[in-house]
């Protein structure tokens, strides 16, 4: 068996740990003689799988009773849907764009209501996350929409955004579970698996239980809405239960690092690796505001576009996979997400200097 | 290593040999060095996966190319909304209601437009397939919907409807690739794949081109636009990666078994089996019109709820599980899914054989 680094954005890698045990337990789940993809979602032994997952989730982020948790489908472009169909009461939201999925969540926002930008870095290419202390929030906004960490650029939010009362949404799916969190700060909270928690097809969704509403639109398709997939505990209809199960042994593996506070320190070590060395190096640089940058996907070029190409060629040789920046970007990404080891991002970061030896 | 005979209605079994070699893919695909759901969906071996999926689905229907094969999120219920979203330009739809899913259907169907029941069994409480050979189709309908199986009640059509020339809507998620289907007769199917193709949160939508539509109402949520999900094929945003890959797997299995018309033979064996044998007994007895009979799943009573329920106990001793009937009709219910070997359902009939020896 052949393991590489693999600094994918999404879907990304996966505790190794996990995915032993779910290799395990593939064809017969803890001698019920089945696989978790066989078992009826109505099963009681599926249901100790899906009540514990919550459990753990709830225990790792210190979610307080008055939030729900969901696991729903669609990703979180789904969400961009239905956070403004479930939550615009006014039909109001402010948006602060710091890149390309704040945007694609705004637009679609603006099916539904009135969509007002109060911020955005798009004049610098979204290489930095602006100032959030006292924006123009719209009086009648009924909630103010983040996204909290951005995969494509390599930014994170340092401090929440001042919302000045007014109910928060972030979409946190590429740091989600990668730090602790203040759930009580939120109103709703988005995260797609496939990036920091599990694979793709799941995506959990924290809600503040007083914005469950009913009284929405009745054209509402029946998915869409949270009162009813709350009312169901995300089984109106059949869940992506392996995808549960999968995030389920992530938050269990979670708890056993030391939980997040442990992870945030880990998070931290590893990126400041690279990004000492990026600040060292006279070859490669990072490429967002220093006081922006985020723990989870590193951005950074090399002198030329021909150089980063090459550079992306034999670090791939190498066993470093996926550290193609994206499209609209350029230059280089690497993910280091939870499950990275700290071993892979010490061997990129040699693997760097050694690049820039032969070829500087 | 235990193995049961699984008879659920879905999630259901799947072929051993396909959860062998996801098992053994867990931690390196094909030498990648990465698991399956850790790869970019927009990654070359990603995209070979889901390529070689749609062309043996393809292969296995006969699906001609004017067809557009699709593999999205929200399982069947979201198709419920999204074919008359998507369908509706006259706003009408005819119905046949031969159970549950058909019922829900047509109740979501009616937030987008009228709907106009032209058929239903709901009388005999769903025991039987209406006569469809000339129905009022309205003479405005967009299409008619129909459940070609009825996992609740164990029904399936022997015919299909005759639509007058409207387009015809199959929910076809429970009786999906168990027998050969004319995909020239139908403007949509669709199938959630938990019912005998691979794990749930992966729904398979098999639709007409010239029925894919742009000019539908711009409020419509973005994932729900059947134009958007195939000008993208299927990755608008990141596709349940994993589910994909398996039920490529199961292409793969079905293709080696000797394709659709094989199956419906083992299909035809299999039911026989359990079909003489209740029409035999004096115990057991089938619960629906012998001309509606499903393949796939065989509901059957006995002579009381007591002894239902004790055979239901002792089965499940037997490693004969998921027997019980849908909460609302009671009973039992075998379903007898493509990946159910012929020797479950023989060993089923002998234990209850002896189970009427025993209590008879």
């Amino acid at each position: 068996m052949k393991r590489i680094y693999n600094f994918s954005a999404g879907p990304a890698i996966l505790p190794e740990e996990v995915l032993k045990e779910a290799a395990e337990e593939m064809l017969d789940y803890q001698n019920s003689g089945m696989s978790v993809m066989e078992m009826s979602h109505r099963s009681k032994i599926y249901q100790s799988i899906i009540d514990e997952a919550e459990k753990d989730l709830r225990e790792l982020l210190n979610i307080p009773d008055n939030y729900k948790v969901l696991f729903l489908q669609g990703g979180a472009t789904l969400q961009f849907s239905m956070v403004p169909i479930n939550l615009m009461k006014q039909g109001k939201a402010d948006f602060i764009i710091t890149g390309q999925w704040a945007q694609k969540a705004a637009e679609e926002a603006q099916k539904f209501g009135e969509v007002n930008i109060v911020a955005s870095s798009e004049d610098k290419m979204f290489s930095y996350i602006p100032d959030v202390s006292d924006l123009k929030i719209s009086e009648d906004a009924d909630y103010v929409h983040m996204c909290d960490n951005n995969t494509i650029y390599g930014t994170k939010y340092k401090e929440l955004p001042n919302t000045k009362g007014k109910i928060l949404v972030s979409d946190a799916s590429s740091c989600f579970l990668s730090e602790p969190l203040d759930v009580t700060k939120f109103g709703v909270i988005f995260a797609g698996a496939q990036k920091n928690v599990g694979p793709a097809g799941t995506v959990i969704v924290i809600i503040r239980e007083d914005l469950i509403r009913s009284d929405i639109d009745p054209k509402t398709p029946i998915m869409l809405r949270y009162d009813i997939q709350e009312k169901h505990k995300s089984m109106y209809n059949t869940p992506p239960t392996y995808g549960i199960y999968l995030c389920g042994k992530v938050f269990k593996w979670l708890k056993k690092m030391g939980g997040l506070e442990v992870m945030h320190e880990r998070n931290i070590k590893k990126a400041n690796l690279l990004y000492d060395y990026l600040d060292s190096s006279k070859m490669f640089f990072g490429t967002v505001d220093k006081n922006s940058r985020s723990l989870m996907n590193v951005t950074f070029k090399s002198t030329s576009p021909e150089l980063d190409d090459e550079f992306i060629k034999q670090a791939k040789a190498r066993g470093f996979d996926n550290l193609k920046g994206y499209r609209t970007v350029g230059g280089m990404r690497a993910s280091i997400y939870n499950a990275m080891p700290i071993e892979g991002v010490r061997a990129l970061v040699e693997f760097m200097c050694e690049f820039e030896k032969n070829n500087g």
